[in-house]
């Protein structure tokens, strides 16, 4: 079987007119207009410096009426919801997926610009850009990457271009921070989703060694990063991430443009560090700023030190149809692909001499990146904050993701805008985020969130997160403190449903009906926060209390893999006008729910948290982890393992909040510093569950309570401490040693609600 | 030289009337009076539970009247000090030092309980003990401790009883935490302070190897604790300490008990551990509560793997007299025994044969212990607190060491108790603190500070250390915060000075003359704030604004050491009441300003700090750095080392400094909210100077601007991190490596130095 494959398939012949712009200054003032081919009607007009102009000049500029017109304090709770309009949010999708938005790209800061020109139009007290130099990653426009099947004559007989590539000359860059490698050839294993599960299986019941090999994984289910780092402490030698149809297409969708569904071409982009919440990988714990001391690149934080690249399923199945080795153990390893999903390693019979070999090239580059930063002044408590930040920086055009979100952002701004002009001001100052190098792993939020930890500490009472307003169109989902449940409920019975058959129903009621909770269906479901998007340093970092809400898929059908064609080329506006919400009412939902949250935040004389709700899910996540802990029961007599004080202080924080919630009422609403003491305790609660010493192995994840899981940074795991302390203990050597560090981490979590509880206390 | 020595100069005749104290059980209710002989009046008559009675008794107890009698808020600011008596220190100090109150003993719970008795009689809202378990040390009451000088043939032919096991039977436990060691035989080699440059000298100049070696050493000039880390880092086995008179024997004064020096048996107590402020060894980071984790002793923090053991001066006598090797390079090296001050390693000439031997049992407890927190509450921001703190708990009598302080903290609650109870109250809420084992590592302190971390670092305004209010009686002595400076100055302009020839003068002129600063003679020279008592967590790990003041002996004289009989069982009341302070005048004297600097800070509108004196003291500390890195000026340019950011970022700290204050000038003093906003930005300016990553190797040390020298704990540094990344670098074998961690050190110092004035900066 000798292919020899330089492929094209990725290239449209929109990108023939993209070609054209790529040739062209794109910071110059105009450019000439490009007609549109066939679905890309992204690329009608081209955009340049005229377009913010263009843009801002949709909405009347209103003239600011002088502050604190009773008429505007009255129902602005209303006014503000009902200014949002799905049209709005559709034409600042459309505009800001025209090009692509590379983090540390000239479109990128030119996006910046236009974003902050237009908060100021909207009438923010300020909107400025704040830079950073952070490391990113392009690819090597010399030395193309590509993964070839060698003979054992050393010819190249399979020779797979990877695709990204194809893309860089209209797309300038866009890759996987990676180092660059040529790899010795080697035999490639199949590791299915590349799990830490799947591992287990291949190493421990099928006797099947990584060691030298280069793994394949199929992408889904946890975040790529944790793949990477699975194959590394496998001792894989290179890793190729793939998409494969069963977890990438759905059955009787047609593939982009035709459908939502990924085109086998398509190869998923996004960074694989496990920065673990660093930041800059080059500056961890500090700001990238010009005067920051760096490591270097070998020194980085979270940089794997082995080959990765993704590819999409139509060359995946040219290596995986050659696979030798045991069959897959069961259909839970089977993708969708005509294959067997042979485990290797290598290949079968008269092709078991050929080896894969993977060539990639990187240039590691130090680049500088913006944030927007609008502020809008509070009228009593100027100096407590309410954030609402997502990124605006995509892999291509980012037409979900992020721009769905940027887009809501955009709309929510403008509207609190609007209420300020007219003479309104929140009591606190609300500030808002336009992110940029999300996808390089968190770094504008990171870093900023590192240059102003000091303040945000002491001020900072919520960060909402408005990455992609959708990933599905089935119902809502959330993920927040448990501080937010209760205004996350009320606020969203406020709200109608953008539901076919739920009109006039409340979003609450078609969100609880859709996906109600497991534990308590009474309520809908509500996640843990675990990482993969910006609130991750204001949350698992700082402490600050934080929430998401977008709109997803029937998570029934399948649990965390992500839409289709996400960080692919093909996230285009069309994608969402012409499948996900061609009405923008999905969006407009999000956009007043989030509107709604940072108001509510914002300006209530008592800050909206509940801290019953807080303990409430104490116990359950107490609950919860003895139960894992009773599957070793035998060994918690003879190691002293005792989970009691950890309840006992479980129950002292809810009796504190009881109490606590008792004496908030009978506060004196008219004492603003009686009023303000109650609400410092309200802000800092989130904060008295961070331990300064950081997680184990992981010091910038500091919340006791919740951190991204060890296993997949996407989800949240609750006693994280315990957590992984518990984890495949039966197989430590030392089982001693493994139990007391159990026990260390049972100590510190009870010792943390405790002191939690203490800061609800009467302050004196 | 055969000498078979039993010591026992140590017995004094009064020690025959404690022995019988010793017999009988200090619990219980009454005691026979045992009648005074010779100079220890402190044993005029025993202290049971009636003590507490008789003390509270001394004063009218006040009724309380209702809050906020107008008359009494009028010049609260003068009665408070009037209120103050020396006589009633004079009776603090003489109950309090009737009995020694070592750390986990009965005598000292009884102490915590009569205290706490007094603060309620007193009038404070609370007073409660709050214990924790931590691992205390005392002498094996089987095993006595020993050091023995052995013959080639095995035979002990000096045998020094370690004197300190003689007091064990009156005095129960004391001791230094250690392992328990029984040495194999080594020659002794004289270190002289034991110093890091002592060390430098010994290896670098005259080729002396240390490397299982017991070293001997004299104390002085810097923490104990560095000289046994110093020892560990020289190889040797075993360390002993012992006081040479040239540091402990002042010319022309006599032996205690006719006159203040050390007598020739008299040995230093002290902790050795290195604990860089973990507080209990086996639960760093956490307070020791009932179900914390706990670490194996061996896996302790800070506990030296080799035994240490102070001796007196007639002990080191007969060792130092016996050795061999090099003179002393230089009269730096000489104490002031008839001795020559031989190097060794080993014994000269005829005893070169000769070993040395230490036999150390101690038996480590995890012991509980108590502190005393009274609040008084304050009336308008009562979650605002101001802490008043100092140990109660002391090696033997405490006479100076700590119950001067503990003295002062009684007549400073009494005080505050009295202006309560004529219905005053603080704007903000005061905490008093009675530390417990202060001795064994400022473990009572730095437990509670662990537990109430969350609170404290949100709520607490500045932290006022109570230990020994004198250390000699020649001038006050501050080391501080400089948001503290102005402050300090102020109140000691208006307290009178106790000081023989400057009647009618204050307190700072006195202050002036005798000790003006070194870089601005016109102001009375502040120190940096360093380590050795219990400020230590509040200031170099949480963050919170800290201060100390004292009376101390002429500096010029003697710069380091301490008082002859410091941490010896002549620390009585007898010593202060003949030699130290007769009048008592100093002692009031400190309460007054101790007290003042409790209540400005409390009841100001405004708290009084200054953050200009912040930026002074910066550009002084970053002239400073920079001129030791000068020293090097061939190396800053080939390896990039600028300190320019490090300058500018203390350029923008003074500029916003200097705004900050003219906006506080400004600002509406009548609305309470605008006030706090302003406050809260003062109470957290010395919070933003800590990183919540630590220091290098020491991550309870989080301030950046200040930390215990890395060489002597007791001495504050500057820019820490900066000066020891510069440490003796020209010896390091990396040079690139060495000055990429100075450069690393310098960003972090002009990150922290910019964030900080971040956080000055109007709120929005």
């Amino acid at each position: 079987m000798v292919m020899f494959r330089v492929l094209l398939q990725f290239i449209f012949y929109f990108f023939a007119s993209l070609l054209c712009l790529s040739q062209q200054t794109l910071t110059e003032g105009a450019l000439s207009p490009v007609h549109p081919h066939g679905f890309n009607e992204t690329v009608q007009f081209l955009l340049s410096n005229k377009l913010f102009k263009c843009v801002s000049g949709w909405f009347t500029k209103p003239t600011e009426k002088p502050p604190n017109s009773s008429d505007v304090y009255q129902n602005v709770r209303q006014k503000l919801v009902a200014e949002m309009k799905a049209e709005n949010i559709k034409q600042f999708l459309r505009s800001f997926t025209k090009l692509p938005h590379l983090a540390g790209t000239e479109q990128n800061l030119l996006l910046a610009k236009q974003i902050q020109g237009q908060w100021k139009e909207f009438g923010l007290d300020s909107a400025e850009l704040v830079h950073y130099d952070v490391l990113l990653s392009y690819p090597n426009e010399t030395q193309p990457n590509y993964i070839s099947v060698i003979d054992d004559q050393g010819n190249e007989v399979i020779f797979l271009m990877i695709k990204l590539q194809l893309c860089k000359t209209s797309l300038k860059k866009q890759c996987l921070p990676l180092f660059s490698h040529s790899l010795i050839p080697a035999d490639l294993v199949y590791v299915n989703y590349g799990r830490t599960e799947d591992f287990f299986k291949l190493e421990r019941e099928m006797g099947i060694n990584c060691t030298g090999k280069i793994v394949i994984a199929r992408y889904g289910k946890i975040f790529r990063g944790n793949k990477v780092k699975n194959a590394i402490l496998a001792g894989a030698q290179g890793i190729i991430l793939y998409s494969d149809p069963a977890d990438y297409c759905a059955s009787g969708v047609d593939a982009y443009p035709d459908g939502w569904n990924l085109p086998g071409g398509g190869a998923q982009r996004g960074n694989v560090l496990n920065l673990n919440g660093a930041g800059d990988p080059l500056t961890p714990g500090y700001p990238a700023k010009e005067y920051t001391f760096r490591y270097k690149v070998n020194e980085g934080v979270g940089i794997p030190k082995i080959p990765v690249h993704p590819i999409g399923y139509h060359d995946a199945e040219v290596l995986l149809r050659a696979m030798g080795g045991p069959a897959a153990p069961d259909s839970s390893w089977k993708g969708s692909l005509n294959v067997s999903y042979n485990i290797g390693p290598g290949f079968a019979k008269n092709s078991s001499t050929r080896k894969v070999r993977m060539h990639v090239h990187t240039n590691n580059k130090i680049t500088r990146i913006y944030n927007v930063i609008g502020i809008l002044r509070g009228a009593v408590e100027p100096d407590r904050y309410i954030i609402l930040g997502g990124h605006r920086d995509s892999w291509v055009f980012g037409g979900i993701d992020p721009t769905t979100g940027a887009a809501v952002l955009q709309e929510v701004v403008r509207s609190f805008g609007k209420m300020k002009m007219e003479g309104w001001r929140p009591k606190r100052t609300i500030i808002f985020a336009s992110w940029d190098a999300e996808e390089f792993g968190l770094l504008g939020s990171t870093e900023w969130a590192e240059e102003n930890a000091r303040i945000l500490q002491e001020r900072a009472v919520a960060y909402i997160n408005t990455d992609s307003s959708i990933e599905g169109n089935y119902t809502l989902r959330v993920d927040c403190s448990p501080l937010l449940y209760k205004l996350v409920y009320n606020l969203t019975k406020e709200i109608l449903s953008p539901d076919e058959g739920y009109e006039n129903k409340s979003l609450y009621d078609s969100w609880l009906e859709k996906d109600p909770a497991t534990e308590n269906n009474s309520y809908p479901r509500i996640n843990k926060l675990g990482s993969g998007s910006d609130f991750e340093a204001y949350f698992q970092r700082l402490g600050i209390a934080s929430g998401r809400v977008r709109y997803t898929k029937n998570r029934k059908a399948d649990k965390f893999s992500n839409y289709p064609v996400y960080h692919t080329v093909y996230e285009t506006f069309e994608l969402v006008e012409k499948f996900y919400d061609p009405t923008f009412k999905k969006q407009l939902t999000i956009a007043q729910l989030r509107g709604k949250l940072v108001y509510e935040l914002a300006d209530s004389q008592v800050i909206p948290f509940d801290c019953r709700d807080y303990g409430e899910a104490l116990k359950g996540y107490s609950n919860r982890i003895y139960r894992l802990a009773k599957k070793h029961e035998e060994q918690l007599k003879p190691y002293k393992v005792s989970f009691d004080p950890l309840f006992s202080a479980v129950v002292n924080f809810s009796k504190a909040a009881a109490e606590f919630h008792r004496r908030l009422e009978q506060v004196d609403k008219k004492d603003p510093v009686a009023v303000r003491i109650m609400n410092d305790q309200l802000m800092f609660i989130e904060r008295a569950f961070i331990d300064p010493l950081g997680l184990p192995g992981r010091k910038f994840y500091r919340h006791v309570i919740f951190a991204p899981s060890s296993h997949n940074k996407y989800a949240g795991e609750s006693f994280p401490g315990i957590y992984d302390a518990m984890f495949d203990i039966e197989s430590k050597a030392d089982q001693h040693e493994a139990w007391e560090e159990v026990k260390r981490q049972i100590s510190i979590a009870a010792f943390t609600v405790q002191a939690a509880a203490g800061t609800l206390k009467e302050v004196a």
